[in-house]
C-alpha cells in the first residue's frame, strides 16, 4: 500500500543522506548552502529542467528518471572541463507519488553521486498537479580563467567527437517499439545510452588548454556543431562517413539506411563536440587512450558560415540541421 | 494574436538582457556560466521552486510571478546574511503561453534585478504539458565562515522578527476575496505584502556577528521559531502581545478575532526571525535605524523543548503550530 509522504520527512529520510560529508549543506536543514572555493578556482554552473512526457516517458523507472536528470547536468560541467562537485535539486511531484519511488529515485542518486563524485547540497520539494518535474542545478569547479566553451573556433580546426553518435535516438526508438531487428544485447546498449547518458567528465577536464571551442551532444550533431560556428561567425564541414557510429547503430542502418539523416540531427547522445588544430592530433590521441573515451575526428572549421554535410561520396548532402527544439 | 515562441528565441530576446553585466553569464549562450568568489568569501546558494495553483494563483499576473520566484529566493540569502550575485531560472511553461507573457515576466525580473543588484546566469526553459512551474536557484557572496544560519540559538537568547507578521495571509485572503471590512488603502498594502514579499537583504547582513540563529518565515512564525528551536535542543516562549501587527491587519483582527492564531501559523511573511542575546538589544536598535527596518522583540529562548504561546493575559495558549506543510 502506497505510504504517504510529506515534505520534511521526505527530506530526513531520502535526501538529507545524500548531503553527507558535505558540510556545507548544512544537513539540508537551513535556508542555504555554502559553498568553498579553493584560492585560483572558479565555479561552473549549469542547469536543467525536465519534464516527464516532454523529456521522459511517464513508463520510466524513477532510477532512470533520477540518472537522466543528474547526469544531463553533469555533462555541461563536462562541456566546460569542470570538476563536478554538488547539485541542487528542485522536484514537483504529483500528490500521488508514493514512497517507493522517491526510495528508487534517491538509490539511484547516491550511485550516481558515488560514481561521479558529486553530493547533493540543497533544492526544493513541492507538490504539484501536472507532471514530475525535475530542475538540477549542478556546480563545479575549475581553475580560474580555463573553462572551455561553445565560442573559440578557429579557421582550419579540425571537429572531433566523442564517443558514438545517434545511439540515443536509437534507444529512444526502441523503447518506443519502432525498431524491430536488433539482436537483445545490441538493444539493451542502445536502450541504455538513451536512459543512462555518460557525461563525459574526464575528456572534458583533459581538454584544458587543448580544444578551442566544445559543446555537449544535446540538440543534435550538426545543430550543435552549428551552435559552435556561429559564436565564432565561421563555418563547418562535416563528413558523414568519418561519423563515429556503434555496431548496434551500424546494423539499424543495415535494416534502415534512412534514418542516418536522424542520426545526425538528434539530441539525447551527450558526448563532447570540439574543435581543436591539427597539431592537438597526438595529445588528443593520448587523452583517448587516457580517459579509455573513443575520438573521432569529423571535419573541419571553414570560413564560410553554416554548416556542409559531404555524403560518403564526396558531394554535399542536403539536410535539415535545425536541431532539437527544446520549447 | 499571441505570437509564437521558441527556446533560443526566447532566451535572446528576453533572457539575454537580464545576464547582461555579467561577463561570466556568457551571454546566455553556453553549457554553464562562471562564477567568480572574491578571497576569504563563500558562495551561499538556494533553491526554491513554485508552481501554478499551488504558490500562485493562475490567474496571478506575470510581473507576480516573477517577483515571487525570485524574492522567496533572496530571502533565503537574507536570512544566511549573504549579498545576493545572481540566479539560474528553470522555467517550465505551458505550450499556449504567448509572448506577451514572457516580455512581462522579463520586464518584472529585469526591475527586481536593479532593485536587489542581481543578475541572470544561467538556466534552462522547457515546454510543460502542466501547470507553470518556476524554480530558481539564487546564490550570493558572504565571508568565509560568517553565515549565519538556524542552528546556533542559546537559552535566554531574545527572539527577535522584522517588520509585521501575518500580513501576506490577509492579503490572500484579500485577493480570495475571503474578507471584506478593510479600508481600499489597507487592503492594497495587504495584497502588496503577499504579491510582492520583500527580502530583508539589508538587515540578514547587519544581523553578522549579532544574532545566533536566523530563519526567514515561510513556513508560519510559529513553525520557523521551531525549526530554530529543534535544531538547538531548545525551546521558545512566544509573546502573542508583542507580535507586531500591521494597522491593516489591526484592522481586520478588530472585524475578525479568531484569525489571531492563523497569523502566528500562517507562511509567506518572509519576514526574518532571529534569536540575540539581550545584550545586542541597543546594536539591533542601531541597526533597525540603519536599515528602516522595524525589529520586535517577541519572546525568548528557554531549555525546555517547544514553544509555547503566551496569550494577552500571560497564560498559555493552545495553538495548532504545524505550520505550512510544502508538500
Amino acid at each position: 500500500m502506497p505510504q504517504p509522504v510529506n515534505e520534511f520527512g521526505l527530506i530526513s529520510k531520502y535526501f538529507a543522506p545524500l548531503a553527507d560529508g558535505y558540510a556545507g549543506a548544512l544537513g539540508l536543514k537551513d535556508d542555504g548552502a555554502l559553498i568553498s572555493v579553493e584560492f585560483g578556482y572558479q565555479i561552473v554552473v549549469t542547469c536543467d529542467a525536465i519534464v516527464c512526457g516532454v523529456h521522459f516517458r511517464s513508463e520510466d523507472r524513477p532510477e532512470d528518471v533520477a540518472a537522466r536528470g543528474l547526469r544531463v547536468n553533469l555533462s555541461d560541467l563536462a562541456a566546460m572541463g569542470a570538476c563536478p562537485v554538488g547539485y541542487l535539486l528542485a522536484l514537483a511531484v504529483p500528490s500521488g507519488t508514493d514512497a517507493s519511488w522517491f526510495e528508487r529515485f534517491s538509490a539511484q542518486l547516491a550511485s550516481d553521486q558515488a560514481t561521479y563524485n558529486v553530493k547533493l547540497i540543497g533544492g526544493d520539494t513541492v507538490m504539484t498537479p501536472g507532471p514530475l518535474t525535475l530542475s538540477i542545478t549542478a556546480f563545479g569547479q575549475i581553475p580560474t580563467g580555463q573553462a572551455l566553451t561553445r565560442a573559440g573556433a578557429k579557421p582550419g580546426d579540425k571537429i572531433f567527437v566523442s564517443g558514438n553518435v545517434g545511439d540515443a535516438l536509437l534507444g529512444l526508438k526502441l523503447l518506443r517499439g519502432e525498431l524491430g531487428s536488433v539482436s537483445a544485447s545490441q538493444a539493451a546498449a542502445l536502450k541504455n545510452r538513451f536512459l543512462r547518458p555518460e557525461p563525459r567528465i574526464a575528456l572534458g577536464q583533459a581538454l584544458i588548454g587543448v580544444a578551442h571551442a566544445v559543446i555537449d551532444v544535446s540538440d543534435g550533431l550538426i545543430a550543435d556543431i552549428g551552435h559552435i560556428c556561429t559564436l565564432a561567425n565561421l563555418g563547418a564541414r562535416l563528413n558523414i562517413s568519418s561519423v563515429p557510429l556503434s555496431l548496434g547503430a551500424r546494423a539499424v542502418l543495415g535494416d534502415v539506411p534512412d534514418l542516418l539523416p536522424n542520426l545526425l540531427s538528434a539530441g539525447d547522445d551527450y558526448e563532447l563536440v570540439f574543435t581543436a588544430p591539427s597539431s592537438a592530433l597526438e595529445t588528443l590521441s593520448r587523452i583517448s587512450s587516457d580517459t579509455g573515451v573513443m575520438v573521432t575526428e569529423i571535419g573541419e572549421v571553414v570560413a564560410t558560415p553554416g554548416v556542409v554535410v559531404i555524403g560518403v561520396g564526396g558531394d554535399e548532402v542536403q539536410m535539415e540541421a535545425s536541431g532539437y527544439q527544446h520549447f
